[in-house]
């Protein structure tokens, strides 16, 4: 207790601090701004009007947050990576039902509010939004001292994007021999972090500043590499009506996420043979003694994203891919039945 | 390490539990479903269809959270009323722009997944969706172990509204002379938790279940009472074009928050003589000794909204709020300068 009584500072609430990193971040977000983009920061509430070029315009809404991948950026003390792999990540959770973003939120909660972290937190939140052509429309920094640790912080973020109603990818396109096409993840992307945690620093007792086992880089390194946004590379195709769906492989992996856009009475069978997990991979499994089966349901196994496509279009998507340096994985195709049954 | 070797669930994370408790989930969603709700849970991204009967659409985006309320709602092993808060937070950031709510999404974080506390949450953010006439559309629940204790959450919230370009409540329209209306909140709402904890169980020595001091109510549930939405009250008003503006008071107090909605040049000047708050910040403040320029930084001190009223529609706007049993309190008016300038 502060002499004469408490009060919010000594409580452990930094009002002035909040205020300062909340002058930092505007011009973060102002460069993410679009024509639609009617308000600034310091609103209760961001303001966008909805684009007039599209018929029928669907809303196609997603949160989510980087679990604890987070730890992995706290004891590697680099924070500007988590606000892209989870604008990413939403990006991609609203692609694959045809939607391309209008804006976003964040949800920043920490311990003490350290003004060099959440600048640096939020600079990688806006600068995938940048990238990604998605207005920050705003988003809250909760300061939760005795809550959270004075140097960690949970971050989420939620994504608006816009569909025409007529061009929702809902997976009632999909049809019996439809292929599979696997396009690569960059690393975990910001699912299993939890067991492969677990595994790197509790059971190899590797630090994050180690060389990572076949790989020539640190174990922080390759732990927080970016989850990728498949925006540039699929929106094309996506105007050209080419795909009959797409599933974002995230929790769950290939098993918990393919099915999710099948139709009733259809499943996928998927050759585990067709394409080789990068090392990284490999090596959880091996030190972690995890089942293999284990393994595909945690982890991406180094497929980000799966396409559906007929037949007949398989050879020009997969051109048009390649063309833009993507490597492209033929992993199975659409049958009778449900789910996704391993065919080795 | 299990026999054999590393699963997800050995490390913390029971994907099972995680798929239960969404099946859980997926009626109470399905009770705010509307007209323009063209999806249930389980798809990546959730599907609403932007409203066709507002003319130059505009949506209204914000995120909050219930802050450090929650580790009441874990003390008294109460999760039912911390969603309803949090929905009613959002419900009134937005409708102080003038925008009625669409939909809604949550982020749960926790460390156990506990089904039934996350159902119970998940009970009010939906119940309370229901009652603000708005879409629960889709969520996050992340399994974070060793980043939340076991019985431990964060709850997050985002909501999209829509106002007619029109309609906008920007503020622009409050002039000099223009009179504040106080509605009465309902206990701290969200804010000052982590002061109020404080000097409550800290410095009082007060347990959860002890009585609270002058009021014949415990301790939990004097701070656990619910963020009012003030939809209803002041909907009919807006839809009539009534109101100059709107302060939502939440985290920074009246002086935080009222500027944020006044023009350039255009400040208030409030007597705090005008209302009396509620015994329980008069305990507050005496029992931590706080000062009371600080609480009225850092609490609502009994007003959860100001509404910016002309002169000439004071009377009409009071008799109508005071018909539907609200008691409205005159707090000031609109004067040249900046910020608030408290006149007592």
């Amino acid at each position: 207790m502060a002499d004469g009584g408490w009060s919010y500072r000594d409580a452990g609430v930094d009002l002035d601090a909040a205020e300062r990193a909340k002058d930092r971040l505007k011009a973060l977000v102002a460069e993410t701004r679009d024509a639609n983009t009617l308000s600034g920061l310091g609103l209760f509430g961001g303001l966008y009007s909805v684009p007039d070029d599209v018929e029928g315009p669907v809303l196609v809404s997603s949160a989510d947050g980087v679990g604890t991948k987070l730890k992995v950026a706290f004891m590697a003390g680099r924070h500007d990576t988590v606000g892209q792999c989870l604008v990413n990540h939403c990006v991609n959770d609203i692609l694959v039902q045809g939607a391309r973003p209008l804006f976003f939120l964040d949800y920043l909660a920490t311990g003490a509010m350290d003004e060099t972290v959440v600048t640096e937190v939020v600079t990688g939140v806006a600068q995938a939004c940048k990238e990604n052509a998605c207005s920050l429309l705003g988003g809250e920094t909760a300061q939760m001292p005795d809550f959270y640790a004075d140097d960690e912080y949970d971050l989420a973020g939620f994504i608006v994007g816009l569909v025409e109603r007529g061009r929702i990818l809902d997976g009632s396109a999909i049809a019996e021999g439809d292929v599979l096409l696997g396009l690569a993840s960059s690393g975990l992307h910001t699912n299993g972090y939890t067991l492969a945690r677990k595994i790197v620093f509790d059971h190899m007792g590797l630090r994050v500043d180690d060389e990572f086992p076949e790989l020539e880089r640190t174990v922080g390194e390759v732990l927080l590499d970016m989850h990728r946004s498949y925006l540039s590379l699929l929106w094309p195709l996506l105007q050209r009506d080419r795909l009959h769906g797409l599933a974002h492989i995230t929790g769950g992996g290939i098993p918990g996420n393919l099915p999710r856009v099948l139709p009733e009475g259809l499943g996928a069978a998927v050759d585990r043979g067709s394409w080789t997990p990068p090392p990284l991979f490999r090596v959880l499994q091996r030190a972690g003694g995890v089942e293999r089966d284990e393994m595909y349901r945690v982890f991406n196994m180094g497929i980000g994203m799966i396409a559906v496509v007929p037949p007949g279009e398989v050879a020009a998507v997969t051109a048009e891919l390649e063309a833009a340096g993507e490597a492209v994985t033929v992993l199975g195709a659409i049958e009778r039945g449900s789910g996704v049954r391993w065919t080795d």
